[in-house]
């Protein structure tokens, strides 16, 4: 969805090139803005830059780079400066999670700190929906969909050959130390006693007693049992449960490993066969089977943030506010960066099962508005088609180059 | 895709009720046969039976169950009879793979060896697409159709991360001893040069050093690499690559392992941050991105089992066929099943690259148009709508049971 924004930003300010100039994209997130990097986006076609709405990674390409602080080291900055003045930049989006909402919120900081003028607007993405004061972030409603899409389908799979085969499934998700996308497996269960069974939560320290008791009860009375477990799920003294049981045979640990790790702990107890599968990147960048809603959102911020940059907004972050009325309706509004930076948000108790292995109609009613609607992509030769960018770099003004 | 055969045999059925009677579903394939749990699938609606055609799983059950040799043990046999004559059955159309052909084969000798008139036609199905003599088998054509996606959707995602975070991704994909469902990854490359950039085939011994080597040249030229490897793949000596290296806590082997070695073999040896996927079960029911052509593929076969055994035919499988004209374009066909039974129909060496790592041009054209046209199951509440059967049970006439 990061591209849909990118889409969003783009053509609002081709529409406001008067005020705004050329934009130019970092080729890999700050670091192209600190390499002097920096993708003309006026060379890209009008058509292509649309296309961008159905696109999945980062088109730009993007980074994990965390900035130093201010005041530990001013080169980096010092840096900044120097490439934004070389290139007349005043204008700033950055489009990421909690640790892009941090570079966003340092490069702002700039303008105080060091007397540059730069306005610097975050416009949120992350799967893991763990950004606070926005309702929901874009990016997750496509994966949340994209869970419980799977979910669902591999359950129908199980349910039908458990009478003599696989009994137990287990789906691995992303999400960090939030439990949001594992929750979305839950939409998977349109009537009481639907799989997904069982969902192991970040939020919720796991007992291992406590779950296999839930499996075999489950096994028992359904015949089969699908499991949805987050990546970050942990016990209660915060170890993993993917941490350290699993070491291949070059003495190094498997990572992304409670899946197969649930699965041991099964096999080990009751001796059922199982399945688990990891969708890993593939449920990020799933844009096959997007939500219409999350695009629709996607693209919102990212133009909401050129407006209010326009309007002389800078150290915010663009949120997805959602209208009280019982028909979901959202709107969009703003959030202090200083706020908004190196907070994550977690699921509410109030979402999960009393048990702790599922989530409640609370959650429902907040998790199911995110996956409406359905926006395919365009096909050629069995496959969606993906616009590919020129990427034509500006040229660089700087005589010296950075070494990070 | 089954469920679509299953459509496409139940509607052939019911337009011919005056010849064929009543249709009923063996609960868990021919498990349900043996203990007599036999499902009327005239109890269930019109709109049902069409909904089949897009609902994954195995709606009336599936089974791993081999059945004895007929000259080893006749208990089965008598007792298959014994439940076909007291609901005077006479057609058996049976869907799946090899050894679902082999079980069809079986019961097709009852009627020869034993006496009882029944005429035993089997259905081609499996993802793995190795059953000989049809040019595909149906469920494959949508399993490529997801692996090709997903691996074009990933791809992207670790494009633009690649610079400095992970640098390869590895997408562990189904098909047992045969590589067509690794190959189907290959057709998310459009232009030479994209990725997948390896692809690992179970019909390639597997060589470390030269995977490494690969690994290494295709990172230092396109800054990163995608690899689609086969769980079924191997060295020369017939070991699989998944099969020793991974223990886990309790002393377990891992199974579907490759993705994991894989990468520990390039982390070890070129200390890249890797990324895998294991696809599992998602990759085979993932019916809501099928191909058009093999849901298309799927109903006649069930229709033209049903038309020719009408027609008299007995012992045989329905096959596709491709016509040699350049434009894709089938009929259906059969195969003698004694043929059949028991052959795995791997990927032919002129359709692997030179260097065994991709595909040829030649596989290419196989491959492409069995992913063509696309067709979406109708969603509610952001989920695709699947069918809930009756599945009510026809009454026992038997006085007793079955023990397998």
């Amino acid at each position: 969805m990061i591209n849909a924004s990118a889409a969003g930003v783009i053509e609002t300010c081709r529409k406001n090139r008067d005020k705004i100039g050329t934009l130019y994209a970092g080729q890999n997130g700050i670091l192209g803005a600190l390499h002097e990097n920096l993708i003309d986006t006026s060379k890209e076609t009008a058509s292509t830059i649309a296309a961008l709405k159905h696109c999945p990674g980062g088109a730009f390409g993007s980074c994990r780079y965390k900035m130093k602080d201010i005041k530990d080291s001013t080169a980096e900055y010092e840096r900044l400066i120097e490439v934004f003045k070389a290139h007349n930049i005043g204008y700033f989006f950055y489009n990421g999670g909690g640790d892009s909402a941090d570079t966003c919120l340092k490069v702002s900081q700039i303008s105080a700190k060091m007397g540059y003028p730069i306005q610097a607007i975050h416009i949120p993405k992350t799967i893991d929906n763990d950004l606070p004061f926005t309702d929901c972030s874009p990016g997750f409603g496509s994966v949340a969909k994209y869970i419980a899409v799977s979910t669902k389908e591999a359950s129908l799979d199980i349910a039908s050959m458990a009478a003599s085969s696989t009994k137990i499934f287990i789906l691995e998700v992303m999400g960090r130390h939030a439990g949001w996308i594992a929750a979305a497996g839950g939409l998977a269960a349109e009537e009481a006693g639907d799989p997904p069974h069982i969902i192991v939560f970040p939020e919720i320290p796991f007992v291992r007693e406590q779950f296999i008791a839930k499996v075999e009860e489950t096994v028992k009375e359904k015949g089969y049992c699908v499991v949805v477990a987050s990546e970050g799920a942990s016990y209660a003294d915060g170890a993993l449960i993917s941490g350290s049981l699993n070491k291949d045979a070059f003495g190094h640990q498997q990572l992304g490993g409670v899946a197969p790790t649930l699965a041991s702990m099964v096999k080990h107890s009751l001796g059922y066969k199982y399945h688990y599968a990891l969708a890993d990147y593939l449920q990020r960048s799933a844009r096959h089977v997007a939500s219409k809603t999350d695009v629709e959102q996607a693209y919102a911020v990212g133009l909401a943030a050129v407006e209010k940059a326009l309007q002389g907004a800078s150290s915010i972050m663009v949120t997805i506010e959602r209208s009280a009325a019982k028909r979901y309706n959202w709107s969009l509004g703003e959030a202090d960066l200083v706020k908004v930076a190196n907070v994550e948000k977690k699921m509410p108790r109030s979402f999960i099962r009393k048990d702790g292995f599922g989530i409640t109609k609370k959650a429902r009613d907040y998790l199911q508005p995110l996956i409406m609607g359905e926006d395919y992509p365009p096909y050629k030769n069995g496959i969606p088609q993906y616009p590919r960018l020129k990427k034509i770099l500006v040229e660089k003004k700087l005589a010296t180059g950075f070494t990070d």
